[in-house]
Order: structure tokens, then sequence, then C-alpha cells
């Protein structure tokens, strides 16, 4: 039996994927709709507010096709803040325009060994603090995927030494490196949680290392032989003060 | 041919989750909202009497992400009581707004030799009957997921010696006594009854030990060789007098 | 080539589950609502002539769960009667509040060789000649879930020996007669049909029946190698004059 | 690399299944009704003349289950001319009730090479060209499937000798000649056209024949080694002067 | 580890396809259906405008079957625009009718180094340059699909060395090439984008080289061993001054 990781866990993430519900949005008046983007800018402060005390983050995009519409990102120290934040959107004006879509439940989550710097204990860095309980950057464009690591007779990642998971880590890693600058990841574990073992969100100036990055790590040993991938949204950055021209009928 | 396995069984269960209409919630009149919080107030009640006389148990939780809202778990002697209870929430009032979404029935189940103690019989044991028919603990988050055993080839959970299976549910079982007074668990029996072959139902102060748990018992051989998931479900605990506050609106 | 199986056939059946939409239902007033009722029991009371005659058998189950509410499962000796019966509920006023959920259409079938009683010619048995036009039992609980067998390079059903299908289809059996009083199967055909090859639907006075004999099924080398399983639906006998009961508001 | 197939094709097809919303029907008045039907009985009449000038084919049928209420299968030189024709139903009046459900594009589809008779070529053959243009046969009952070609490392029919193929396709032909004057086949190709590579539509008299066919040849070892299904739907005939009754309430 | 893969990218690309509400469509005005009409011309109007300056391109199909009515194909420099051009249907009149289906995000996409080429640069080339931004041709129909490469043991496309991948991917070209003049395609790479790792679109005269050609290339190494192929969908081009004629009620 391979030796179980042991891994250190910060901020609980909730994905909220939406359907922006145009149809009824235009059936109300203009008095109606700005009274909804009112009340919801007000949702949003206290969002802000709570990102400044460093007591949680926030992000939304406009995700491209037809998936959904919008896509929440929210990071929060108990997962009773994630329910309560759900549920006030859906109890907003707005929120009879927000049709639930696809979301995700995970915890950010980093392993107790890092495989790129043999020794160190990650609990103790204030590096690693930071980055269980990060303040997610505005970039403009955010994509997220969720993924599994296979239990087959031929592969099966929860079988192999812990030396060999951390060598194909490390080249993972080496890999990810390439993109500093390009592309800031978030890591979240979500066994236990949500349907796949991990998701993944990605941050980019431009969506095309998106592309580059996760083509260039399907050719890494730790991809080609242990990864299972569900499905990907993508999405561009709106901030605050765009909401209204967002929501905007001409 | 293996020898099949001899369960014990228990109560029956149906986990019965629920999105929450907050559209048409909003528009209805405050009195019929009141109204419909009562009389739902005094279905709960009924249920609570049946907790009380040890003939059943429940619980309700509010669902994080957007597979549903409310997630009712819900215990009883019989199917038809089981049914009863579904068909009593839509008729009720509430019942317009709790749109029905996953669910799933199955039995509690231990099997007849405890893999942890060699030779005991469970049936006799007054611990196995209060198992079998347990009150649920009011902790302050629940997890649920469907799994089976996998019938490949190259790993046939049903063709194992008893030994085998005895041995590698041992080892489980050792990995879940780590998290004794953190995590609670109720294991419930779903061949023929539903999609997958197990219900896992998880209780928890602490969500982030749903992932430590079901993380560390993903390497257990038991896990890695013989196990498949269905999807998890998250939800944080919500009391009947806490029933009102979720439901009003500003 | 393994050699082909040659079947008996019997009445063709349809599996029909309905949710029921019990907000329209409480929206109409009382006097639609008994009107709807009484429409519905002259067709049951249509159907009843059928079975008293032996044309056909019906039974109506409560659905455990939120798959369906109500499942419908006829007998009939033609296609054209199951569509006609399926058409008839929709054009009833009940119809408008039994909303189309998972259906599924098969011909019961039996092997002309019996695996239990080698030599027997099935088609030319009384016994037999009944159990394809059967009257289904009015025990208190039914679940249906269809199966094919697999064609996998190292487990391929329709490669093997027809005498290695008997044994395995024997020991089968031989399981099965343990369950003689408490379970009753009707096993149908959809090859060529519906999704999967069969359907299995079992009666029984206790659910944990169902769940006793497929766990113990699933240790059978024909099922351990050899069976795959579609999704399970389990529900409650409900009785014609138990359906204004079942309907009724308060 | 094995050598490609070359096709002889036909008349573009498209299998177009359709809820009937039973509910809304009703809610219009009788008059409406009976417009409803004369429209749709001209589009019909039209459809009949194409068919008379052997410029294409059409059959509606009445489907079984709940997979769908009413399933038309069109045959057309052009795919201009099925697009038309679907927006020609979606434009009528009682297209509003037809409401959209599972669909398949494909395009009558004959090897070059029939596997039946080595040496002949099909282009040239009157027989071909009548079968790649076919008048469907009025036959009481019809059966739609798609299906695909494995591509596995220990099965990859694309990959096996011409030879081969065209034993196994010999074989798989003589298994159907036995069911000649009880069931007709039109076999179309879907590869770049939809979900899967080939669809099966059946016509027979007793659709007891079509669970026959297909539980025969699924003992075809190009079957039991080569072939993938995908759902089946079956449906009962409905003549053009039967659309009325079909359509009439009570 | 094989050698990751360089890619040159150009426009992104968002298949939008949708259902075409005919009911509601038919329950607003004739007046109120002109000006719904008119505003989406001007809309398009702008993307011709984008068209004609070789900054994007454009094209619209009706398609054939339930799966959609439309599908809309924007290739833009930027995805912000792709999301725009969404949100503007959305917000148009003719969006409340333009029911969202599925969609696909992706990037157009060659590799580096031009399989049927050695030692050309691809980056340098005007030829790809115009590649990389093309304006799409206005043939009658076509086809888009999503694919991706296996990672199997026995079959593992991203393990293999660089000159074996580009012998498969050379033999496929060649395959491609005889269909010079009847079938153009734009391949878009979706990797870190959306579910599939490709999409391809084809163009053609006539829909049965969509099948020709696909069916052949099923034949290429590439394909019987590497490939996994996600739905087709198929249509028929719609010009601009044809979307009056194809949403008129008679």
């Amino acid at each position: 039996m391979a030796e179980a990781v042991v891994t250190v866990d910060g901020w609980s993430a909730l994905h909220d994927t939406r359907h922006f519900d145009w149809t009824s949005w235009k059936s109300i008046s203009e008095d109606e709709r700005n009274k909804a983007i009112k009340e919801f800018e007000e949702l949003i402060k206290q969002w802000e507010t709570v990102e400044e005390n460093k007591e949680g983050s926030h992000s939304i995009f406009k995700v491209v096709g037809n998936k959904a519409d919008l896509m929440f990102i929210f990071l929060r120290e108990t997962m009773d803040e994630l329910e309560e934040i759900k549920t006030a959107i859906n109890k907003s004006v707005l929120g009879d325009f927000l049709i639930p879509a696809y979301s995700y439940v995970s915890i950010i989550e980093m392993t107790m060994h890092d495989p790129m710097k043999a020794g160190d204990d990650r609990e103790l860095s204030p590096y690693v603090k930071e980055r269980l309980r990060p303040i997610m950057p505005k970039w403009e464009h955010a994509c997220f995927y969720p993924m599994a690591r296979r239990r087959e007779p031929e592969a099966n990642w929860f079988t192999i030494d812990k030396e060999e998971r951390t060598k194909l880590l490390y080249e993972h890693g080496m890999t990810g490196r390439k993109y500093a600058g390009k592309v800031k990841e978030i890591i979240t574990g979500s066994i236990g949680l949500d349907e796949w073992e991990w998701g993944v969100t990605l941050f980019a100036h431009d969506p095309l290392q998106f592309k580059k990055i996760v083509y260039e790590m399907r050719f890494d040993e730790v991809t080609t032989k242990y990864a299972e991938f569900g499905d990907f949204i993508m999405g561009n950055y709106l901030a605050a003060d765009e909401l209204a021209g967002y929501l905007a009928l001409s």
C-alpha cells in the first residue's frame, strides 16, 4: 500500500456558473432592472470588504460559449459562508435571472511535501500560507476544469511509490514554471466533496496561454499516463463597475 | 464461485435532494410564505416525534453548490413510510417550491461477519442493533456519495476469497478508525434498489475531514483496486428552528 | 460462432414511469380533480377487464425517491395495445399531471431450452405457457432494472459454448430458487426494442428481499463475469381503490 | 493500413422523433385542433406526391414508450430538403405541439463490393439503384438504432483485412436472409454526419421479429467482437388517414 | 517523455448552436417579427464589416435534425469579441427565440512543423498566416465535430515519438488531399478551453463528401488507433439575405 498523501489545506472554494435569463430580464422595467443591479452591487461590495480584510476572495467572469453566461468564483474560510453566498445570490432580485448551472465545491490544497523543494515543510512557510488563502489575481481571463488520477491496473496513481509520485509532480512543476508571469493557478482538492478529485483554476492575460500550458502539460508523464479531465469552462473577467454595462439593454 | 456476503440490515434510507424555486417563492405574499413555513414545520414535528420514539431519524442540509439547495435524509423502518414522506412533502405548500432533484434509495447494511472482530456475530450485538437503526448525529456537515465494487477481469471484488475481502476491509476499517470523533458514517446497501451498490453518508464538524478521510482511504487497496465512485454532494446542517430564517426574504 | 439462443416469447411489456405534477394538480379545483380521478378509474377498470379475461395484466406502483412518482407496468398481446394505453393515459385529464419519465419496452422471454431441466422443450409446457402470459402478482413491492451481457475480449457471453451458458444459468437459477415464495420475477427481452438487452421485474412482500437476491446473485459467475446493469427503480403497490387517496390533498 | 471501404450512396435520411404536448393540445379549441390537423394533412400530401414521383419517401410511427410519441422518417435526394421539411413541421400549427426529441441524420449506403456476391459492382446494378432510393415499406412496425464498429486494440474493425471484413459481413448477411419476408432493413451511413457510424432502420409485420433478428445477429462474429449499439426506438405505423384519429380527444 | 508539440495559433473560434422557439415566434405580431429581423440583420451587417476588414469571419447554418436549428460560427482575434457577440445575440429581440444549445470554444491551430513539408517553419509562411486567420468559404454545407487523441496504455498519442506522430499525420494529410476542391477544413485547438482536444470544421458543396472523407480517414492509422470523436453536427449555409425568408411564417 502506497503512503497516503498528507495535504495542507486553505480556503474553501465555490465555482458557481449561471445562465442569464435575458428574455425575462427584458420583460421587467428599466427601473426594476436598475434596482436589481444596485442591490447586487451592494452584495459585491460586501464581498469586496471581505477581500480587503483578506478573509476571502471572489471574481466574476463572462463565460465564452453557451455552457453558462457568468462564472462566480468564491474563496472563503468556511463552507457555511459559501452556502450563504449562493443563497444570498438566489434571494436577490438579480438572482431570479441567474439560473443555476454547473458548480464545483473544493478546498485549496497543497501537498505537505513540496515536490519542487525536497525536505521543506510547507505548513510552516509564509509563502505557502499565502497560497492557501490567496487573493485571486484580477487578470483578464480564467479557466476552470476538474480532474482525477487513474486507478487502472496498468496505471494506478494511488499505488505508485511516493518517490515516483514526487518525481512526476516535479517534472510537471517544471513545465508549469515555464509559464511564470503568464499563467497563475490555484489547485483545489475535491475528493469527498464533489464529482472529481481536484479542481484547477487558471488565470491569464491571454487565453491562448491556457491552451499552451495545458497542451504542453499533456505530454508530462503524470498526465499522459495518470490524468483524466472533466469539462473546461473559460471566461473573461468582469469588474464590479462593469456589471451595469454588461446588463444594460442598448 | 466466492462465498456470497451475508448482511444484517436495518432501516431503509431516502436521500432526497431538492432545488428551491426562489423566483416563485418571491412571487407569493409574505402571508402565504409564512403559512407554507408553518405547515412544513408541522411536518418536521411529526418527523421529530418519530425520532424521539426511535422509530426513525431525519436530517436536513443546505447543499453547497448548484446540485441542489436542500438535502433531506430520512431513515425509516419501511419503504412505505419513505414514499409517504416524499409524497407528503410534495403535497405540502412548500413542496411547490421544492423541485425534486437527485435521490437515493437504500437500506442500512452491515456484513454479518465484522472484519474488525473475527468470530463475532453481528446480529446478536446490541451495538450493531443500534447502528442498524441509528439516530443521525446532528453534526454541522454531511456528505453523501454512492459507490460500487469493480467486476473487471483484473479486479473483480465478487470473485476474490472471503479471507481476502475481510483483510482488505479490515485495513479500510483501520483507516476509518483514525477519524473517530471527527467523522461518523452510515453505510447503506442499494443493490437491487438504486443505481450503485452502496451509499455512504458521512457526518463531520469540519467538512475538511470529508476530504481528509476519503483521500486517505483512496490509498487503501480495497479502493485503489476495487472501488468506483458516483457523485458527491455536501451540505450544512439546517436545524428545524432555522428553516424560517433560511426561507426569509430580507 | 456460438449457437444462437432460441427463445419462446409471450406478452409485450411496457414499463412507464411518470412524475406527478403536484403543483398544477393543486391549482385546479377539487371538483376537477375528482372528475379526473373518476375518468382515470374508468381507464383502470378497462385494464382490469383485460386482466380478468387473461388478455393482459397491469400494476401501478408508487415509486420511492425522485426518479418518478408512479410506475405503470402493462403486459399485452401486442405492441399496438401498449402504445394505445400510453396515449390513452396522455389523453386523459389526469394525463396532464402524469409527466412522462423513463420507460422500457420489451417482450416476455424464456429460452427454449430450460437450463434447470435438461431436455425439456419449453414451448409445449403448460407451466411455460402461463409464465409467458402471466397475471402479475399483486405483491406489495416491485423493482425494475435493465441489464446486458458483456461482449468484451476477456468475457464475451455471445461467444461461449451453449453448454457453458447453460451451466452458468443453471447455477444462477439455483440461487434464485432460494428465494421461492419471497421473490417472483418476470424476464423480458429487449434486444432490438430498447436500450439494454433484458429487463428484470421483481416482486416481493418485503423490499429487503430485492437487495438480498440481487446481492447474492452478484456472486454468481454469470453475473461477476458477464453482467452489466442499468438503473434500478423500486416502488410500492398502489391498488386501484387507493388511487383517490394517493391523489387527495389533505 | 487496411483498404478503405468504398461506398455507393443514395438518399439522405432524417429520423425525427417528437414528444406530443397533449396538455397544450387539449387547451386549444376543437376548431383550432381541426385546422391544425388539416394543415398538417396538406403537408403530408406534399410528401405523398414526392413519394409517388419516387423523389423521396416518408413514414410516420407511433412510438411505444416515453422516448417520443411520434417518429418521422424522411428520405430525400438532398440534405436541403430534409432541413426544409423539419422547418416546415415546426412552422405548422401542429408543430407547436410536436416537441423535438432525438433525431438522426444519415445517408443510405451500400458497400461497392457486395459481400454476398463476390465480383459484382453494385453501382451498375438496377437492384442496388433501387435500394439506394427506396420507397419504405408501409409495414406495421419500424425500429431504429444507431451503431458503430469498435476501434480497440483487441478488436479494431478498421484495421482488419478486407477479406476478413467481407467474410464477416457475408456471415452476417446469411443470418439476415433467414428473415426474408419478415424483416426489411435500410442501412444508412452517418460517419461525418451524426453521433454514431451507421443507422439501422428495420421494418416488420410483427415486432417480435425485431427481437429475433437482432438477438440472432448478436451471435455473429461481426457483432460479438466489433459492434457497439446506441439506443433502440420502436414504433407502430401511422397512416396519413389515421392522424386525425390519433389526435382526436374522445 | 515525448517532445511536446509547438503550435502556431490564429483566430479564436466560437461554434454557437441554437434551438429556434417557433411557438413563441408565432405568438408575436408580424410587425414585431419584422423589427426583430431587421435588428438582427443590422448585427449581421456589423459582422460583415468585420469580415470585409479581414478582422474576423462568420457563417450561419441551418442545422439538419433536432440537435439545433441554427449554428453560428464566429472567428475573431480575441475571446472578448466572441463573448460580446454571444451577448449581443442574447440581448437582441431575436435572441429571445434563439435558445442556447451546444457550443464550442477553441483557437485555430497548426503545428509549427508541417508534417507535409519537412523542414518548413510555418510561422513565417504567408500561406499559413492566411490559414490562421481565414475567411470561411461560403460553401453550401458545414459539419463540426470535436475530437481527442487517446492516452491508453496500448495507444498513447502523447508518448509516441515526434517522428512517428509526423509520419501518421503525413499519411492523414495525404488522405485529406484527395478531397481538395471538395472539402475544406479548419482545425481548432481546444485543450484548456473546452471539453475535447480539437474541433474540426468541414465545408463542402455536397454533404456526401463529409461522409466520404471522414469514413476514408477512419482507416488511417492515426484514427484507427488514436482518435476519439464527439458528436457531429451538420448544417446548410444560410446567407444573410435568406434570414427573413427562413423566419417567415407563410
